[in-house]
Order: C-alpha cells, then sequence, then structure tokens
C-alpha cells in the first residue's frame, strides 16, 4: 500500500492532473493521495497558496479582495473547464472563500492559515470530482475526518501522537482516499498549517499512520542529483541515498524538498521515492534508513554560502575547563544558532549563518568572548561556503579526504577549516564563498568522472 | 642580558657542573642562572627531588628517615669531592635538611614542599660556591630575597604579579645571579612549589622578570625534532618555531619540557632557545613569538594516544538550540574535560582523554545524552590517537590536507576524524591507536623526506 503525494507544479494545469490520475490509476496500490494547492504552470505564473496569503492579509485590513477573489477561483475554474468537470465543483469552491472572507478576524493567525488551508482542501475535492467522474472511486477525506490533530500553532503546527493511530483507520476506507496536505486540525476544531514543505509533512505523516510499504513523492525533477545542476553540467542522478546522506545534502542546498519533511516517514522507518510526474517511467531516486554498500563513497555534493566563522584564541584554553560550553552559552543567551566548532588546542572556531549576525550584535559577541572569557584574540570572517561531501560509505572507504583535498588543492582553493566527525557521513570543508562554485565543480569531477 | 636554566641532568654530577660554569663563563651576557636539584647519572640513577620527596613522606610517618637522609647528601658530597670543594657547603647541607626532618608537621603539605624545594636551593648553593671558587663573581639568591611570591597552593603555586617588579631589582646585582628554580615564597613566608616542569617556570618568571633578551633552557638534547625519534629514524631537527606551534606539538606528546612552564616568557614576548648542556655549539631550537615564513608548511608531527570518542546522533540535531552547549554542560557536570567536538549535521563527536571514563561514568554519560537530551544513537569508542600536523604556515600553503590525508591513505590508515579550525596552524586526525606509529611514520615522510 503506497502513500502519493503531488507537489503544486503537478496539480497547477487540468493537463498536470490527467497525468496524475494516469499514475494513481495504473498502479491499484497507490491508495493514498496527497494533494497540494495548484502550483505555478509557468516561471511567471502565481501559486494559489501565495494569492490566497495576499486575500487573507488584504482582508484583515478591509482592503477590496474582489479582485484576487476572481483570480483565486479563476485558477479552478480553468483546471475545471480544462477538465469538463462542470460548474459545481466551482460554486462550492466559490461558496468556501466567501465564508472565509467572513470568518471570524480577531485570531489573525487563524484567519490566515483558514485561508492557506483552503488551496490544498478545495484542490482535493476536486480531483475526487475529477477522479470520480473518470470512474476510479475515489474519497476527499478531509484532515479533521481523518483524526489529523496537530499542536495549537498556526504556520508552525506539530502533528500529535493520536494522529497517527487515527489515521491507521483509513485503510479500511474503500477506493482512493484523497487528503489535502499542508494542515491538520487543532483539538478545538481549528486548522493550523505545517511550516514549509506542509504537503510533503501531510504525505509523510500519512505514511507513517496507514503504515505504507512506500511514500511516493511526485515533483518535477526526475530524481535528486548528485550536484547542484545549475553549476555542475549534467550531474549523476542518484538512484538510492539515506535519510542521513539525504539530511546532510539539503543542509548544504539541496532544495528538491524540506527534507525536515520526511520525519514522520523516517520515524516509521517508510522508503520514500522521489519520481517526475512529468517522467513518471523514470526511476527517481529512493530515500531509504540505510542502504547497501557500494564502491561509491561519495553520494552527492552540496555548497551553501552565507556562512560567518568567529575565532576564538586563548593561550591554556584547553585546560580551562567550561570554556567551550561558556562560548555556546553566551551564543545561546545572544539568541545565535551556529553549525560547527571545529578546533585547535588554544582556538575555537564556531560557524555560523551570516544572516543572524549585525554589526551591533558582532561588537558586543567579541566584547563579551573578550571581557567575560578573557579571550585573547577574536575574529569574525564572512563569506564563508560550507561544501558537504556526503555518503555513508566514506566510513569505508580509505582515501575519501585525499581524494577531496587534493581535488581542491590542485583548483588552487584554500580550505579555511575541515570538520568530519566519526559519523564519516560528510566532510565538510569551509571555503571562501568566491571559491564556492569552482569547489563544488572541482569536488563532483574527482568523485563522478573517470 | 640572558636567562639560562639547567635541568637536573645537566647538573647531575662534578663533570656536568663543569660544562656549565663553561657555558655560563663564556658568554658574559649570561647573568642569570636558574637551576634545578641534581637528576639522574644514568637511567637507573634516582633524582634527588625523587628522594627528597620519599624522606619527607616517611618522615611524616615517623619512619626511620637516616638511610636515606645520607642517600641525598651523598649526592651533594659526591659532586663537592669531583669538584674539590671542601666540606663547609655539605656540611651547610647536612645542616639544613636535618632542621627541615625538624620542621612543622601539622601542615603536611608544607612540610613536603619545604623538601622539596631544598633540592633547588642547595644545588644553589653548591654551584654558586663552586662558581667563585673558580673566579666568577656569584651570588646565591633565595627566592624570597628575590620576591619571588606565589600564592598559596603547595605543590601547584602560580606566580603573583608584583613578583615580575620585584625580580627586575635583581638586574642590579653585581656579578651572576644564580636562583634555585621550582619554588617561591607566599606572602606569609611559606615555600611553594610550582607544578611539574617548576624549575622551567622560575626560568620563564625571573625572564620575564629581569626582561630578559633570551631565555636559554639547556637540556640534554640537540634541539627538538620534527617528529618522535623513538618512531621515526633521525628526524629533521626544528630550527625556529613559534610558541603556538610548541603549544600544539607538546599538546600531543613532545615531552622536551611542559609548554604551558613558558607562559611567563611568551607573555613577556621573550624568545626562549632550547640547547644541548653536553653540546652547546649546537644551534638548539628557538620558541618565539613569531617566525618568519618558510616554505616548509609543516614544522613538526607529533600524536599522543589514550583518547575515546562519544558520537552522539540525534535526528535534526542541528535545529536545536542548545544541544551543543547542553552536551558540554552535562560532561562539564560529570567532571570531564573534552578536547575537540567534530560535528556532523545530526550528529557531534566528543573526543576526550581515555583516563577520565570508567564504565560507571560511561553507562551514566550515555543514560543522561539519551533520557536527558533524547539521543537517538550514543556510542563510545576507545583507542584512539591523535596526529597533531603543525605549522603556522599551513594557512598559506594550498595542498597541507591532500598531502597529508594522502600519506595516510596510501598507508592503508583510516582516518576516523578530522579537525582544523580556522586558526590553520595544526591539522588534527583520529586513527586508531594500533595505527599510530604507521601514521606518524607516513606523515613524516610525506612532509620531511624528499
Amino acid at each position: 500500500m503506497k502513500v502519493v503525494k503531488f507537489g503544486g507544479s503537478s496539480l497547477a494545469s487540468g493537463v498536470q492532473l490527467k497525468k496524475v490520475f494516469q499514475i494513481v490509476k495504473e498502479d491499484p496500490t497507490r491508495k493514498f493521495v496527497v494533494v497540494s494547492a495548484p502550483g505555478k504552470r509557468s516561471k511567471a505564473d502565481e501559486k494559489v497558496t501565495d494569492l490566497l496569503i495576499d486575500c487573507a492579509t488584504k482582508s484583515l485590513i478591509n482592503e477590496d479582495v474582489q479582485p484576487i477573489l476572481e483570480k483565486i477561483i479563476a485558477r479552478y475554474a480553468s483546471i475545471a473547464e480544462e477538465l469538463d468537470l462542470g460548474s459545481e465543483i466551482i460554486t462550492e469552491i466559490k461558496q468556501n472563500l466567501t465564508e472565509l472572507i467572513a470568518g471570524d478576524k480577531t485570531q489573525p493567525e487563524y484567519y490566515l492559515d483558514a485561508f492557506k488551508a483552503s488551496g490544498e482542501n478545495n484542490n482535493a475535492k476536486l480531483i475526487a470530482t475529477y477522479f470520480n467522474r473518470e470512474g476510479l472511486k475515489a474519497s476527499y477525506v478531509n484532515p479533521l475526518e481523518a483524526g489529523l490533530f496537530v499542536t495549537d500553532e498556526p504556520g508552525n503546527a506539530q502533528v500529535l501522537p493520536e494522529a497517527y493511530t487515527n489515521l491507521y483507520n483509513l485503510r479500511e476506507k474503500d477506493g482512493i482516499v484523497i487528503i489535502p496536505g499542508f494542515f491538520g486540525y487543532t483539538k478545538s476544531g481549528k486548522i493550523s498549517t505545517f511550516s514549509r514543505g506542509g504537503s510533503d509533512i501531510t504525505g509523510a505523516i500519512v505514511a507513517n499512520g496507514v503504515k505504507a510499504d512506500l511514500y511516493e513523492n511526485f515533483t518535477d525533477v526526475d530524481a535528486i542529483y548528485a550536484a547542484n545542476p545549475n553549476v555542475v553540467k549534467d550531474p549523476a542522478e542518484i538512484v538510492n541515498l539515506t535519510y542521513k546522506e539525504m539530511r546532510e545534502l539539503s543542509y548544504a542546498g539541496f532544495s528538491v524538498f524540506h527534507d525536515e519533511a520526511l520525519y514522520p516517514a523516517f520515524r516509521g522507518g517508510i522508503p520514500v521515492q522521489i519520481k517526475n510526474t512529468n517522467n513518471p517511467t523514470a526511476e527517481g531516486t529512493r530515500i531509504t534508513p540505510e542502504r547497501k554498500q557500494t564502491n561509491q563513497a561519495v553520494v552527492g555534493i552540496a555548497s551553501s554560502n552565507g556562512f560567518s566563522s568567529i575565532y576564538i584564541e586563548k593561550y591554556l584554553m584547553n585546560r580551562e575547563i567550561g570554556f567551550g560550553r561558556k562560548v555556546l552559552e553566551i551564543l545561546e543567551l545572544d539568541g545565535l544558532s551556529y553549525e560547527h566548532t571545529p578546533s585547535g588546542i588554544d582556538d575555537l572556531t564556531v560557524i555560523l549563518r551570516s544572516d543572524q549576525l549585525t554589526k551591533e550584535k558582532e561588537a558586543k559577541l567579541v566584547s563579551q568572548l573578550k571581557n567575560e572569557l578573557g579571550a585573547d584574540i577574536v575574529t569574525i570572517q564572512h563569506h564563508i561556503a560550507l561544501m558537504m561531501v556526503v555518503g555513508e560509505d566514506m566510513r569505508c572507504n580509505i582515501g575519501t579526504m585525499s581524494k577531496a583535498s587534493e581535488a581542491l588543492s590542485k583548483n588552487n582553493i584554500n580550505i579555511e577549516m575541515i570538520n568530519q566527525g566519526s559519523s564519516e557521513v560528510s566532510m565538510m570543508f569551509g571555503v571562501s564563498e568566491a571559491d564556492e562554485e569552482k569547489a563544488l565543480t572541482a569536488l563532483y569531477e574527482a568523485f563522478f568522472t573517470k
């Protein structure tokens, strides 16, 4: 039994919905279908979710919402027309949006969340209508009906444990079950949406709840690539990677989807298959808790920029019990979260995302580290890119570091810092942002071309 | 003006003292001479300091001290005889030891410290007698007279700031000034000894206090070597290294002297020259605050074993603000000090010295990390050796990491972890203890043989 999730671009038009229908129909084990709101049909297009946010925001400040409301309805109407679905479903959607506009504005975050959720919700109804019209028995199931309960945090809802038990009962339902992604209900019956990657999260929760054999995540690329295709030409497709590898790659810039969305599936031990709605015969990428060992140590290389380093030097630092802890405490109290802390004997480097820093915060930090901790030298460096070389099999392959550092050195790229914990699932190199693309290309060539 | 310090093996016999005299005599700028107690004359010999500790301990529990007392006096007597110094100095030493034995036992740590200090103190008197007899004007100066005040911590005394000002006045003294190493006086007039490397500490304090141009530290090796001569055959001698490099090398097993002993000289910006009493024309090794850039990126390679790693894995760890700080806090409360913390996205490795761990402590730690911090996996690994590749010029030499990791990989040595902060003064590799010597040899050959 499979859970299938379709993203916004897979559901942006009637043409796309026809592909989705074929995909669901051709495999009878595809029982649970989680859907997004209609996405972009072209680069210049707008996502329905963005239109809904705009509409809700305007309504909250009592601006005229009529033009944007018409735009939203036109998107559904255009799909219904392409699929020859008749006007009933559009009347229903129109009715729903009118009710939302007239809703309770005293709690703006819930007002907004109800709007956001309607994108997925109305699309799920439309898709159920279409599937049934095509002769495939399908039921739209509202998350409240499914018992998909979440915490009371609009825009950042967390699933409640009982949701999994409730969802399991959906297995009994006849035919295809169509569930809108992106939101659940609080115990008091309010809609609360998930964070980024919301429909992916719903799919993963449903996959865990119904104890699916596979969670198929349909998007608009054939696979996850071994390196960013915008930098490296025709990078290799990754056939299989583990959750851990996926996490490490996602961290440094792989944006096929938000990796944390997979957490519920990961917890349930359910494999995820990334597939392309526009090319469903392509194998795609499978993400599994574990995978067989291969002789390819590295599965992918990612990079991300916008990092800074705080270098702290103090003579006899390593004899001072609690020094590192105190540094981290100062950062925490200043609201700064950090990524890595490579160290020498008398020095410690803290790597963190630059967007957290301001000139004022930096000055405060330098003064705190010097005055409170007695650091001799504190310097802050910006424009650092982190290169992540990722692969579970690095553990068993002597020579990966040698290959990687040789590739960088041959290309005259200075390694500012290196970090490799004993998990050996990734190696991190800090380089100057100016060297980022050159470094990615050099590393890709070292590990993926012969 | 120079401060010259001689270690125990340089002062173990009359023959050695003659060398010392020649060294001091031939350079009129060698004004301040800091001396240790007589050390070993051969591998099987005993150090006077060890005999004194034994004597004090026996005396404290009212055992017969006569045999050991005679042994101690015999050591000085043998030197005096070799140098034909007459019996007066030996009578004085005997008198001093008898007084020590009759001393106040109510504070055993001070009783012990007074004994320990007498090794250096009596030797200084003997040496002053000898120098004067040879026609070199020399005065024995007691640390109390010199104003070398320290904290009230027997066996771990710290110099008080005013000591430096007091010592500066010694510049006015005529002739050579001979100061016993290893101890100072508390403000209430009690003797308090330094920790390990005590005479080196006195030398560094005096060098700082008198604002010496150079601190010459005479020992029994020609130089500091680029790698451990017990493992690597005929390793290169290091001509010049910086304090920072010295620190990094000392940390991982270089034992020419205890590097922290140099701190007072380091603070005063005074260069240190390591020289060999038995081969004074050898250039030796100079330790300076900074040095000229060379095209040799690596100055030395050290290794040290007896480390363990605690591997902690938790899904979404890097989103959890305060996780690292909490880990370090748990370690701190358990009284564990750590060395490095390389990390991945969802994992953190803590490297620490194994001798701090017991089966019970490990079990407690694993349970704390799992229960209090919700770690998914916690594993502890023992028998790790840390290899330190050290050199300030690595900063400017692209390719050092590549060279080092290639050397390890070619020799089939798996790198368990890597750590290189942005100081780039050292690179740390964690390897299995079984690979330690092989790794040291491989790294030495990569950087020092052509």
